[in-house]
């Protein structure tokens, strides 16, 4: 089985890297762009078959090393197996 | 309106980021997990209203900042205006 796992910094918490980049496309002419966030994918290729079972693992996957969940919310998407 | 743009490396090219998180999930007792790959997440909020013209200007910052289009592909998702 296949998932994605989508890890971003909660609103509120403050984002330089994203910031960071909002500024260099402003330099390079792209006046437009308001705000930036930048986050993490991690795709993970898995023997767990069963749907609900691999979500759970995911999800404790994501609570033990994936995201810090003091600052960051995650989002898990199973692809097909 | 709001983009998000997905950065992986291309297959084939080697993932040591990846490749640490998998090891790390195998040690954490979480067995079944074969393959690990590790990209970027960047959402973008800007003036842009038009969906065509969205899509083309952030093909451009893609192929001018946000991606390493030599290592990297990237995948462009508008969201809703």
């Amino acid at each position: 089985m296949k998932a994605r796992v989508t890890v971003m910094l909660k609103s509120g918490v403050l984002d330089p890297q994203g910031k960071a980049i909002g500024q260099a496309l402003n330099r390079l002419g792209f006046s437009g762009v308001a705000d930036v966030r930048q986050g993490k994918i991690i795709e993970i290729e898995f023997a767990e078959t069963d749907q609900t079972q691999a979500r759970s693992q995911l999800a404790e996957m994501c609570e033990k090393l994936l995201a810090n969940t003091v600052i960051e919310n995650y989002a898990i998407e199973i692809k097909s197996s």
